[in-house]
């Protein structure tokens, strides 16, 4: 049994050098090192950018999608969409332990991963068989592998699993929100919150006004996402525009905000093409937060540049200290913040199956 | 003569709604609204990631490395390399001002463009024929018009036209990094910047030091590089890495900084890959300062996650208010900096030359 590499260099089949995350193809051998632990794996939980992009490419056709997934873990051995350089998360339960993992995991622990599927070492042995191709949510059976640096919680018992992981997936963005409001506790910040009644989303809407936030601001892309953010009160304001018009986006933020743009944006719609509506939303001598996968590095930097905008850009680091016992906190004490996470999971099925059967 | 959009949205040919820099194509017409300049081209300066991936691309073939830049500029109206989303600047002298445009210019005044070229129509009259393919610096004749919100910088008379372009160029680098380490002055932070003998690494060497940084570490790619930045003085050392080897590159700066990881990482460095090096390299509580071109989002985002680094990542905005002043005010206060530039500029001659009569 080797050591092994703290952040896994040493899974890496190709490219040398590389660590995990940038490696083309990861070696999933089931015999673990003495820092690593082996998790059987139940479910995935797919990016929504990365779902996204299969879905389109695919034209909805859930075989193909599931075909497609099963390749990219086949050939990479592990879950990293190519296109869009994005991953999600697992769930299961520990199986190994090495004896000098530093993680705390015992043998026989649910737990959910917070590292992205994007660096974990994953093999699938039932071809997916139990999943139609059609949600994000991926029931499966296979190991993975966590490194000494890899992070992973133990999902809590007081929440339903597929809820437990919703919130797991997107925990980074409340706590990166939270620190970025409460840096600016002089002068109370107005946020704005791109894509609000989704999963960061609105978890970004209840870190904003727990950081005490001047404003909260939900812009969502439609009538239909507005009516069912608007009843939960976690934005003095909710409004519906188009985050990838930028002219458009920028008048529905400033109007709402009383004729000046926020002090904080936060991206989480998981489409390309926000950067600019949301630098242009933006007050000067703001931050946008950028937690969207389908954000282009080159776009936001010259896009501000372009602008003359004088806006600092946050990449969503999806690591905070603490991040996923906030998350859990968040919904915990918030009804109707877990009301919303509720029924989106729970509207996902239908609208799955509905796809199906066309 | 009509009014023109401040962002320049009335000269988006397609897709509708974007803004420029979105754009697929400009329309170049050179009749311009009120609130615009137009400006007659005499030079281009590429980015140096776009120029890098068309050197590659066309194996250093000057003439195809010419025709490509020829196409982009003929299709999309702009110098956008689709395949970097860069583009670079221009120099050039003021053709004709709009009786609204608020960028205080005068017919006949030499300027410099401060907006990327990925959003400032082009339109090339010459086919590039004074220009070899083979480097950054492209005499051009054409073309080029100004929106209201964006900047130009009039030539200063005291510096001769290529340095002074070359400075312009990367302006938005020292101005961001004085800022980002001046925050920090409660206790000074340690500077670590990948690419420090280029033009942009260079430049923030002196803009760490200049705020007052506690130790400025410049990482260069080879012992040539080191060689060169060591009698500038501009770093307090100089060590050689790879800054796409992660674990090299962490090792190399942790043991420059007496066994911390640096407080502030820039990244300068204008290839693909410096993402978890740069993340690697920074301590915890740190910030990374990506201004390569060629980095990815995702890749940062969740790199820093795989590695449960907590680290801010900001996106380089290039940029700041006063960024040109400063730039150009750095250079001239330090001979040797200016020297380091004044070389890079020579040395670019002769061995494009040398190039080309392979």
């Amino acid at each position: 049994m080797s050591t092994g590499s703290p952040v896994g260099s040493h899974r890496v089949v190709s490219p040398a050098g590389a660590l995990p995350q940038a490696a083309d193809r990861l070696d999933v051998t089931p015999d673990i090192a003495e820092t690593e632990v082996r998790v059987r794996v139940e479910r995935l939980n797919l990016d929504a950018a990365s779902y996204r992009q299969l879905h389109t490419a695919h034209h909805g056709d859930g075989d193909a999608i599931r075909a497609a997934v099963l390749d990219i873990v086949e050939r990479r051995g592990k879950m990293h969409n190519p296109r869009t350089g994005s991953g999600g998360m697992l769930i299961g339960t520990v199986e190994a332990v090495g004896e000098r993992s530093p993680l705390g995991l015992r043998p026989g622990q649910k737990i959910a991963t917070l590292v992205s599927l994007t660096l974990t070492p994953l093999h699938l042995d039932d071809g997916l068989a139990r999943w139609d191709g059609l949600s994000e949510q991926v029931p499966a059976s296979g190991h993975a592998v966590l490194f000494a640096r890899s992070l992973a919680a133990a999902l809590p018992e007081h929440l339903p699993e597929p809820l437990a992981l919703a919130v797991l997936d997107v925990c980074g963005a409340p706590a990166l929100v939270r620190r970025v409001v409460a840096r600016r506790a002089h002068a109370r910040a107005t946020v704005a919150v791109l894509g609000a009644a989704g999963k960061s989303g609105s978890l970004s809407l209840a870190a904003a006004r727990d950081a005490r936030a001047a404003a909260v601001l939900g812009v969502v892309r439609d009538e239909a996402e507005a009516v069912r953010l608007r009843p939960t009160g976690l934005a003095d304001r909710v409004v519906v525009a188009d985050a990838t018009d930028p002219l458009a986006l920028a008048e529905a933020v400033t109007e709402a905000l009383d004729g000046r743009g926020a002090d904080v944006t936060v991206v989480c719609v998981d489409v390309p093409g926000c950067e600019h509506g949301a630098v242009l939303a933006t007050a000067a001598g703001g931050t946008v937060v950028f937690f969207s996968m389908a954000t282009s590095f080159s776009a936001a930097a010259l896009g501000a540049e372009g602008l003359a905008a004088d806006v600092e850009m946050l990449i969503g680091n999806g690591y905070v200290p603490g991040h996923a016992d906030y998350a859990l906190g968040l919904l915990t004490a918030d009804p109707a913040l877990r009301g919303l996470f509720e029924d989106r999971i729970e509207s996902a099925e239908p609208a799955a199956a509905a796809r199906k059967g066309r």
